[in-house]
């Protein structure tokens, strides 16, 4: 489990076993170059919509571009303003509309290059554009390669809600570069870690070792401790997504491990304040908190996780808020049924429960006790 | 065969086969008042959004929702414009906005009460909803009763393609009444007749025989023949979507006898001129005579579908339009592949084939010798 030698890194695939909707993460250092050939070893592959949002497009279109037209295949680049707005219906409208006005049929291929954003987007265009496109999904953020790219969610926002509107769609293929995230600004690619960190709390304590093991070589965004921890994390979700794929079981409900906290934080300190993984790190330590008041974890395990989040320069702090407005969002929040509160709780490092009925006093106590650093 | 005394007719049942997607569809007179206990007979409904038109919902809105009403469900009613516009970005928008601030949830259920053109986009908001909501048809044109409520095709239109925007979502169940068809407008009830037909000559000479001895009831609305023909085309559809749920098969395409004349006609004569069934009674004639010319059909059975269609008081006759104007529309719908026409070309009443490159002077042939009704 040690970090390797980056010039010995091979590509690795992740399978995500679904039945008839199965398909593979292929994960390397600068296998971008192989877009080409990749999409063409998956699909007969004539014509292709690569969708990007501006920030991504500006290294990376023209090489994948390139590369897919180098196959014999049509290519129709179509670009959208870089941010979550774009995830909206105007948005959907104009893609769908570009797409037909460059003859999209039903045998043309969606692309989506960038983070979580064009994903969702480009993958709600493929699932409704001519009643389901093929998608791939060439994922550039490490929130992307470790989330949301894998799972087959795919949807915008409407100015009330986020993700309302959309589809379980699953690509026919990820492709994943870690050398893309060089370009990825640190903020972002530290935010993306608190999801990776996420994973090991929930379902792998060895993994969690390793990540506490790998600090520098994570801050340096060493490839091949990169390419390890982010097959790992696609595994994960890969196994949850298999054994609940269209969240009708609930098992899928322990990826939101501190994204009660997280989404009130998100809501209250309004949207931009916290990039999303900078409010899964402060949510994730007041769901540890939680556990301990609930007498099911233990306040070493929960300054484990305040250590590695604080090295990977995430924020471990709960903010200053109105604890009623708080508590009012995690009420509205999704995992909420029937009006009593149920949050994702560890029990170990490796081992978390779905947990209903849990008091608001003391959800709100876990949440105040996180203030001015008194977790860490 | 002969039509029964409408007193005696008792419901029936046509099961649509799709594996974990299968469902019944309820067929009978004056079961709309049965609604509440027939959704709550096949899932547990707690908040049903209700969509309807203007037109529709006069005469049947109050009366479903107080049926659903009193099995104790929440009904929120939303209603659209009647009319093919309804079938856009901006009314689909509209409809995810209202149901969200009436508290929908990934529970609801979604009922579409009206013709073919609530059916599409309702069950489109059903599919896209929160990623997907159970959907139930309740089909009130003669049209919708027989063609788009089976099969799970919903959709939107963009301002410059019909349908390109869209998703497979098949109901959980079909609820059609014949009694609604007596405030169905004379033209629209006659327009869905020609999709009735269309079944006899592509599936089911006998089926074509009755419709042949039952010209006046039917043009009476009786309701036992109403509900044999309803339930015969039903179970014709299924069969077909059976076969090819998701239209990669090809075999689906059978459905489209005399569509490609048909949309031609629709789309050079503008929008609106004719109704679709109107237009599918022009060209299925059109494929008739070319089935003629390709020496695969004889002119008798041109003959028996005109004079069934005319009885119909269906349009049989050709408009004289731009022969160019009706070709570039031929060449640019859906079934055409690589440049070459093809149709689906009847050998007998009963049986099609897909016919691939067919001459385009031949079928502009086929289509000009209709001019001035000398096919009747
Ligand atoms: N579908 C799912 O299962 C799922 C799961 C989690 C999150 N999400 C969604 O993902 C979205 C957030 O994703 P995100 O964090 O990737 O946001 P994002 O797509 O907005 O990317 C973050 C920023 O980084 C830029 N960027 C991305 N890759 C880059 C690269 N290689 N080099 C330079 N810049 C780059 C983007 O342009 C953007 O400015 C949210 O909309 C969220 O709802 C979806
Ligand atoms: N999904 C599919 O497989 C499929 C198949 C064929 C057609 N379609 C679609 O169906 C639509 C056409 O359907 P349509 O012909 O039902 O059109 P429609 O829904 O516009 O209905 C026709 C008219 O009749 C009115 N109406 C309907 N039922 C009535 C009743 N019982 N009493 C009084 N008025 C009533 C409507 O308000 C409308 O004015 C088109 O958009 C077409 O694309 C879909
Ligand atoms: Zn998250
Ligand atoms: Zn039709």
């Amino acid at each position: 489990m040690s970090a390797a030698n980056p010039g010995a890194t091979s590509p690795q695939t992740v399978h995500v076993p679904l039945g008839d909707r199965s398909y593979d993460i292929s994960i390397g250092n600068g296998n971008l170059a192989e877009v080409g050939r990749w999409v063409t070893s998956l699909r007969k592959v004539t014509h292709v919509v690569l969708i990007s949002d501006g920030n991504v497009a500006k290294y990376y279109q023209q090489p994948v571009e390139d590369a897919i037209a180098a196959e014999g295949i049509r290519v129709t680049s179509l670009g959208v303003p870089a941010g979550e707005q774009s995830k909206s219906v105007p948005t959907a409208q104009s893609l769908w509309e570009a797409a037909l006005a460059d003859r999209v049929d039903r045998k043309s291929t969606v692309v989506a290059l960038g983070g979580g954003v064009v994903g969702d987007l480009a993958g709600f265009v493929a699932a409704t554009m001519t009643r389901g496109l093929d998608f791939f999904q060439i994922p550039t953020s490490l929130l992307a390669q470790v989330d949301s790219s894998v799972g087959g969610k795919v949807g915008i926002n409407l100015p009330s809600a986020k993700n309302i509107v959309g589809a379980f769609w699953q690509p026919k293929g990820v492709l994943i570069d870690t050398a893309v995230l060089k370009t990825l600004p640190r903020r972002e690619y530290l935010s993306g870690l608190a999801e990776v960190i996420k994973y090991g709390v929930i379902l792998d304590a060895d993994f969690f070792a390793y990540l506490e093991a790998n600090v520098q070589p994570m801050l340096n965004r060493d490839p091949a401790v990169l390419q390890k921890i982010i097959a790992r994390s696609c595994e994960l979700k890969a196994q949850v997504v298999a054994e609940d794929e269209t969240e009708t079981t609930g098992l899928r409900a322990i990826l939101n491990y501190g994204h009660t906290f997280c989404h009130a934080l998100e809501t209250v300190s309004g949207y931009g304040e916290y990039l999303h993984g900078e409010a899964v790190s402060v949510g994730m330590l007041c769901a540890s908190r939680l556990g301990e008041k609930l007498g099911v974890f233990d306040a070493e395990s929960t300054q484990r996780q305040a250590k590695l989040l604080s090295a990977l320069e995430l924020p471990v702090a709960t903010p200053k808020l109105s604890e009623t407005a708080i508590l009012s969002a995690m009420q509205r929040d999704k995992k909420v049924e029937h009006g009593k509160l149920r949050f994702i709780v560890p029990h170990a490092i490796g081992k978390v429960v779905l947990t209903p009925d849990v008091p608001s006093e003391m959800a709100l106590a876990a949440w105040r006790e996180g203030i001015e650093d008194e977790s860490a």
